[in-house]
Formats: C-alpha cells, sequence, structure tokens
C-alpha cells in the first residue's frame, strides 16, 4: 500500500465535483420555471437547491496574469443561473502553503477577482476568510491563486459565501421578502437541518434557487429528494 | 509548483485533527463538571460540544489481524468522556479504491469494530453508511481497514453517527429529558444552524456533551466560541 499513501488532490477534486454537479442536476430538475409570467409555480416547501463547490470569479486583468496575454474562459457547463463553469481552473495556495488544486473558474468575467471557500476548504489552506455575500470584498482574507503562466496575489477577495436565495421581483412579491432579508431555510429528513440567516436576493433574471456551499450540502444529506422550505421569522 | 501537485494525505489528516483537538479543547475548558453531586451547575444555553473526527473502534480480534498478534492499543490522549485516542491509526478503503489515511483507533477496545464517518468522508470513499447510532451496525456499510500487519474485510460496521448528546440521569431529570428522545440543538452566531433530531443518550459516568460530527461542526463555524444550546419540541 506503501505506493499509494498520498492521494492526488486532483483525483480528489473530481470526485467532489461530479458528486455534487450530480446533485445540482437532481435539485434542479423538477423545477416549475416560476420567473415565467404564463406559468408561475411555487411550492413553498420544495424549493431547487444549488450546492456550490468553491470557486473563483476572475477579472481579465488576473486571467492574463494567470493564463496569458488574452486569454478568455472557455465555458464547459452552463449553470442554473446561466452564467458558466470555465474549462479554466487554478490552484489556491494560503499561508500554511498547502496546495487546493483545480478550482473551477465561474464566467463570465467579473470587475473583480474573488475566491469562494466552504470551511473546511478555508481549515486546509489556513485562510480567515469571513463570512460575506458575493462582492462584498473589503478586508476579506488574502490568498494566491496559481495559474499555468503566472499567479496572483490577492491581498483581499477570499471569502466564504453566506447562503441565500435568488428569487425575481414577482417571487420575493409571493412570499412577502425584500432584498437584503434573512430568512430560514429547513431541510427535513433524518439530517433535518434549519439554517438560520440565509439572505434573500431579489433581483431580474435569475431563477427561484437557495444557494448552499458543500459543507451545508453535506450536512443536510442532500442527494436525495428532499423538502426544501423556507421559513420566515 | 509540479513537484506539489499531489497533497499527502498524512499532512491533511494531521491539520484536521489539529484544528478540531484545538476546537475540542476550547469548548471543554468553561465546562461546570456538571455529573458531580456537589456542583450541579447546567446552563441549558451552554452545553459543552465534542466534534468527533473520523474514527474507528476495534475488537480484539480485529487490532491482532491489523497489528499483529497479541497487540494492544496505546493511549495517546484521554477523551473528554474517559475514553482515549490511540497512537494506532489505520487507513480505510471502500468501492472507489481511494484511501483515506491515518484514521484514528479510539480506546479501549470494544466486542465489534466499528468505523465512524463524517458524509464527506464516505462521499471521498464511496461508501454507502447508514446514519446510526454508535453499535448499531445491522446492515451498516461494508469497509475495508488497512493497518501495517493486515486488512480487515468488514461486511458491515461503517456507519455515519447521529449527533447525540451524552448525559446522566440527573442531567436527563433536570432537562425533563428520556434516553432516545429526539431534541434539537441550536448554534448561534452568522452560521446560526439548528440541528434536528440530536439522540439523548443517559447512562451514568458520562459528563454531560453534545457530539457533532466534522460536517456539522464546520457548518455551524464551532472554533470559537457559540451558545449550544437544547430545544425541546
Amino acid at each position: 500500500m506503501n505506493n499509494t499513501r498520498s492521494i492526488d488532490q486532483d483525483v480528489l477534486e473530481q470526485i467532489i465535483r461530479e458528486v455534487f454537479e450530480k446533485m445540482n442536476t437532481t435539485q434542479a430538475s423538477p423545477r416549475t420555471e416560476p420567473s415565467k409570467d404564463n406559468d408561475f409555480t411555487i411550492d413553498p416547501q420544495r424549493i431547487p437547491v444549488g450546492i456550490s463547490v468553491r470557486h473563483v470569479h476572475i477579472c481579465k486583468e488576473d486571467i492574463e496574469k494567470l493564463f496569458g496575454p488574452g486569454a478568455e474562459l472557455h465555458p464547459e457547463r452552463t449553470l442554473y443561473q446561466g452564467d458558466f463553469a470555465a474549462n479554466e481552473t487554478v490552484s489556491l495556495i494560503g499561508p500554511k502553503m498547502r496546495l487546493l488544486e483545480r478550482v473551477r473558474i465561474l464566467g463570465p468575467m467579473r470587475d473583480r477577482t474573488q475566491v469562494e471557500l466552504a470551511k473546511t476548504d478555508t481549515i486546509f489552506l489556513g485562510v480567515d476568510a469571513p463570512l460575506r455575500m458575493s462582492g462584498d470584498l473589503k478586508d476579506s482574507a488574502p490568498i494566491t491563486i496559481i495559474g499555468p503562466k503566472g499567479v496572483v496575489e490577492l491581498k483581499e477577495g477570499c471569502i466564504r459565501a453566506m447562503r441565500h436565495i435568488h428569487m425575481n421581483t414577482k417571487e420575493a412579491k409571493y412570499f412577502g421578502l425584500k432584498d437584503g432579508e434573512l430568512v430560514k431555510v429547513r431541510v427535513g429528513g433524518p439530517s433535518a437541518v434549519t439554517f438560520d440567516n440565509v439572505v434573500v436576493r431579489v433581483s431580474d433574471n435569475v431563477r427561484l434557487q437557495i444557494h448552499l456551499d458543500t459543507d451545508e450540502g453535506n450536512v443536510a444529506d442532500i442527494n436525495c429528494k428532499r423538502e426544501i422550505e423556507i421559513i420566515k421569522d
């Protein structure tokens, strides 16, 4: 067994991605397309769930540092909200000098580079990433991103994403919720969990969906069909 | 960077253990020794928490298969409930033929070998471990245990441990709870979570303590002081 005493991080990452992609697909398949005006159907006890695996959003300047001048993202797979998982992946390094490999970049490109990790990832890397909404990067954690053509040392930009619910204006009205409001989300079953402090994010061009990270997905045991319920305080 | 593209599992395991040992220590230190008759102090909103990292309980027959004839466990560290973490570790293999290394054995020895994993571990190994109370192993998952001197192929014995609360008779009476009853446990803070279906385990010679696994600890963000509250339905 001595020849197999180190586990390749590529293999590990691939497994995790496959499992969670399958989970996302399972959850998304019975969706009711609630954002279409002519087909407004919501079952408040069965909200679609997306599990976010650790990922990076990238700006034009940084993608060129990491992948070379003129580099672009190449979509591999369209995601539930219309953005995409890119073919391009990077590695991450924190103060413990341990490498987290094959971290997927999500596109399209943004104005600013941002790294989103689960708590388990932050422990592994030794990064003290704060719990934040996407885009709220002031005084967030520094992290180093490794690409095939170069390195980006972010002074700040690494966060743990706060769990949140995307909904459009019509859906928000249906639930009686406002943008920025905090609700609870309950996942049933033997591992039943209620997550407090789930942020409501109201905007157009989104589909109703609860976003959890991999730690939250694992604890709630969301790989089979579960009732996912929004609870207002 | 090519020389560091695979992460050594020993290092990973060591980090995780260090972090969680620190977490356990932090949580356990302000304890009030509630099981002593002359010092019966319980704050129901501040119950001590122990985070169980993946581990193995082992029987005499299997320790000899894994470590050689006459092998014994050597205590490395006494745990909160009086049992111990042994010096001895094993590796685990599931149907995906991926190796989870340096999994700690907890002593003393038991009548039957049992492997307790978090959901994240079961995804990595590809083991379909059911959610069970310790000792309830009928039709639980098969798993292969690797030791320096041999291999044990368990036909059943691998579980995900149901979260539970240890308490003695006096504490159970204080809370109005019975052995086997299910309660909710709430962890406050920005990542506030309520765990349903936490099993009350009443017995003598235990100290009041909530047992969560690493996935649950990470989601609840229990590495700083948090109020841990029992909620009766």
